[in-house]
């Protein structure tokens, strides 16, 4: 039987940092677009939104590809930092869903 | 004194799966929510509404039986199929909460 | 080289158990602050948020000397509850953030 491979921790923490670094964009760049759609400016809501998006999709992916390690059998080893770059990243997703809704509240409401 | 018991990886990791699944279920349905309540579908969006919510409900079942497990004693080792399903579960109640929020907003937009 | 410090897993559940009951607590406000801003009762919306924001800067204070103690070397074995205490936490710093960005919508609303 092959040896499980483990993540070596010190990867795992750079990922973890990673995570939290482009969530960290993508939040700020959620609460930008916010700040926009309130003045109706819809072209820097829009635009900020696809620069949190970009974010939130090199963030996505670098979870994705450590959920593959652990799916071909990865012992990864969990450390808090990695919980919550994972929290940080799940939440400014959601974040990012909402905002999208309230550019169609506010359209509405200017319209 | 007793032996501690020990949860079963692969019981821990269907856990996991079953809540990813539930959650997944319920942010579909709270997106299509609130898709029908932007065009003041009000019967689709309750309907979806409660769809999510008994998603949520069997899935919100599923983790308290875990942290019930936890606090009987029985040691549960992390992994990180876990953290992600519970940051699913828990981002997912999260957006239904903003969801029933969203509803109220539309109604007095709409009214 | 020093020997590693181990946090004390009775000293982990007391902060995972703290984090809950602080974003309880807040989680609680920010509903009640929701409901205030849907019959424009601005200044329990306030109060509400106010009350929010200072639960949720314990909780996040006690979640930040996890961080830093995990930074300075220590060991903290992650338990099921840790990782449901964190998403509690962000998922109600999430659910604030965006009651603050509801009640700008409410307010344009009965404007």
């Amino acid at each position: 039987m092959a040896e499980q491979k483990i993540m070596d921790e010190m990867e795992s923490q750079m990922t973890a940092f990673n995570l939290i670094l482009h969530s960290g964009d993508a939040r700020n760049n959620v609460h930008e677009a916010m700040d926009a759609m309130k003045v109706a400016d819809w072209a820097t809501a829009d635009a900020k939104l696809a620069e949190a998006e970009e974010s939130l999709r090199q963030a996505h992916q670098a979870q994705t590809e450590l959920l593959q390690e652990f799916s071909r059998g990865t012992k990864i080893e969990i450390q808090i930092i990695m919980v919550h770059a994972q929290d940080h990243l799940m939440t400014t997703m959601t974040l990012k869903e909402v905002a999208v809704e309230l550019m169609d509240v506010y359209k509405k409401i200017n319209a």
